[in-house]
């Protein structure tokens, strides 16, 4: 992690004296108020900006820019703080915006599937006002997050198999630039060959170009259906290669989700799931018409029963679903709930599916062998998994050996053409990776901080030293 | 369109002569050869490159843009020609790298279902080698473009409605910088949220930024069944309150296509098709397994019938689907085969698809004003048409009156929230409306464009000017 590098006081000082008349009670600069700000749920700790400002509209958001650009003072976006990398750390103070008060819905197309919601939305508020036009916004992360953040960090989650990433859910953006102009990118159109992809440049640059303040989704209708199924096999092998044959069938599965045998373990204790082995497990949910989902059903049962698939069950009603997806959402919980007390280091490497058997045997190989324990979850139809490292507080000898498998499965990843974060960002410590996993791309990236941020005040010591 | 604006003669010089001991006879200073490499397939005329060469590798690329880089000569990047939009004008001179020797398909991973092409690999090549793997290359924007020159445009056709644009299709590219370096972007993991998106970053930027001289491509199944349909309407609107509907529903339907009455018209006489009529007809393609697909008509069936829809018709058989699209693939002939020795004039513009049935409407209510004679086709389903305008060479008056029905469909797309350019791109003549459309976001283009291109030689005039 980077040393706190202040800057210097009597910066931030003009720039909190310029802003105090415009946020007046909404600029705090109590030490919880900067201390909550200043750290994400990971285990990075906590670097406290010097203010943070409620900010309720762009031309605020562009205020505090054109004041940081000014004198040079660091400038963090902030939407709900469910980071997981470190973004969210003042490495070298200076002045967070958080965006929870831009909370609005802007506009809704229901013809045209879109909508336009100011950066501090987050996804389930989102949902419930959608409902009504029998709409849905598909990228579901977990957490209940910021649409602005998860923009920011290209975030994905569960659906992403069918419905794709925030990368492909977005149709525009407003962005405020370091200089603090307010800027329109993309459009309602739902394709354009017009200029440069300047959307998908700012969607996880980790706010280190500038500031989101409003995005513009793609909407999707609400299926017809929605079933849920649940299906166990011997080995993690046979689920990942039912998984392969459903995509190679072009099966449109809306999610699948692997459990293995100490996650399944951990979700049957917690959730108290009943009718389930500590097995690796797949969770799939089917959207569509009736018959669609049926076919869609019927096809895959027969693809797990070749792969010696057993205890295939499915939940048709409401509560039974959510039931199930609960438990599956509450996997975090349930594998800190093995280790009471303990802390998680969570790993997110992503690779081609057809590796990705081999890549979880070797994990588990490896955490047995690094006397780990280490319960695994996956949005595996995209080959994605988090291992969670349980690591006991203080114990820094099993740290390392924590950081040492996180180590070795990146390694692995990139080395079977994966990426080492498929969902988190690189945040503040990921950054070494990125230069293995991107090599001569980085100083591009860095070509274009420099270019857009020459004063380097956004997100200082995110994704990349300069 | 930008004057010719010389390269100093003796930078050339120095170029081709270091270039000469590597390319041999593979380097072309032949005015037929540049001629044919110095234009498009639109009506922008013909400004030709002081030297072509044919390059066979990432390293013959960097080659010569580390020798065009050191003696500041503009670089213009060859697929096969089939730009509309002036991109391949040497407006400054310069040395035309054509990537039509780089045409190996250098991976394929089924279980992946994703391939790994040099540029110059055409679409029907690739899909007649992917054939025996049951996967497909989706992207279809009619002529048989290079995988690069798609790639460099944004490129998009019928497909896109079901299986997006080049955009949604891309994992990485290889791209040879200005100076000449060989950079990694994307990789084979479905989603990654490893540092700066490169990727789209190059994707649509008309070879300003760089050559891409490899693709990754993600590939999709070969669907158990492909029928087709068609369906004709009283009127425009009918049609595409059909295609909204349908969209709403979320019916997966892999092509969705409008042709106007005069575009039918046009279609009927040039392919003699029978049994159809002069009228507002949508062309529709379904794909998936047979229940699926059969479900697909039904419910498009009862959506036309709402909409007064007439002729409701579907090909089973590959001869008769064949036949439909091969009406359609030729719309473009047969519109200009409604007045024979005439040119045409083709927009591009792409509105939510709300506003797709005043927006047709409106322009073809120009028409008649201005008294010209314009097919239009679509690809309804994401809001992009083409109005053909035809005109007589050397009938300066009647060019004046087509560019105003041009502009005057750019100003109303823009006014009703859509786009200048759908998947054509911006090349030399829509400039002006790029401004429009992005405002202050050409700003932050030039801005990057100045820090990865410093000396300004990739491919210059093109999208904007410096």
């Amino acid at each position: 992690m980077s040393v706190n590098k202040k800057t210097p006081q009597d910066a931030v000082t003009q720039v909190i004296n310029s802003l105090e008349p415009i946020f007046k009670d909404r600029l705090q600069l109590g030490l919880a108020v900067r201390e909550q700000h200043g750290q994400g749920e990971d285990s990075y700790g906590v670097m406290p900006p010097d203010a943070v400002v409620f900010a309720r509209s762009n031309a605020e958001v562009a205020a505090v820019l054109k004041a940081c650009h000014q004198w040079h003072v660091p400038v963090i976006p902030y939407g709900v703080g469910s980071s997981i990398e470190g973004h969210l750390l003042a490495t070298r103070g200076g002045i967070c915006i958080d965006l929870s008060q831009m909370d609005q819905i802007l506009e809704t197309n229901a013809a045209d599937m879109d909508c336009r919601v100011q950066a501090g939305v987050t996804r389930e508020q989102l949902n419930t006002e959608l409902r009504y036009a029998g709409l849905f916004f598909p990228v579901d992360p977990g957490a209940n997050a910021s649409i602005g953040g998860m923009a920011s960090t290209r975030a994905s989650g569960t659906n992403a198999v069918r419905y794709g990433t925030m990368k492909e859910n977005i149709l525009g953006l407003t962005i405020v630039t370091p200089q603090g102009d307010i800027v329109q990118t993309g459009g309602r159109a739902r394709k354009s060959a017009a200029g440069y992809d300047l959307t998908h440049l700012m969607i996880g640059a980790e706010g280190t170009l500038g500031v989101i303040t409003e995005i513009r989704l793609r909407l999707h209708p609400i299926p017809e259906q929605i079933k849920a199924a649940v299906c166990s096999f011997d080995t993690v092998d046979a689920a990942a290669l039912s998984v392969i044959d459903a995509m190679q069938c072009g099966l449109p599965l809306a999610r699948i989700e692997l459990l293995n045998a100490l996650q399944m373990q951990a979700c049957i204790a917690y959730s108290d799931l009943q009718g389930f082995a500590p097995r690796p497990t797949l969770f799939f949910e089917f959207h569509g018409s009736e018959a669609s989902v049926s076919e869609q059903i019927a096809s895959l049962q027969a693809i797990t029963d070749d792969h010696g698939g057993t205890g295939f069950s499915w939940a048709t009603s409401t509560e039974e679903r959510n039931a199930l997806w609960k438990a599956r959402h509450n996997a975090y919980y349930a594998g800190m709930a093995l280790l009471p007390g303990h802390r998680a280091l969570t790993t997110d490497i992503c690779v081609p599916i057809s590796q990705l058997a081999d890549t979880i045997n070797d994990a588990e190989a490896k955490a047995r062998e690094l006397d780990l324990t280490c319960p695994v979850v996956g949005h595996v139809g995209d080959g994605n998994f988090h291992m969670l490292i349980l690591v006991e507080p203080g114990n820094n000898e099993q740290l390392g050996r924590a950081q040492q498998l996180s180590h070795h499965l990146v390694s692995e990843s990139l080395r079977r053409g994966g990426t080492c974060t498929g969902e988190h960002g690189i945040g503040i410590g990921k950054k070494s990776y990125l230069l293995q996993e991107h090599g001569a791309g980085v100083a591009l990236m860095q070509s274009i901080k420099r270019a857009l941020d020459p004063h380097h005040i956004m997100n200082p010591d995110k994704i990349f030293d300069l």
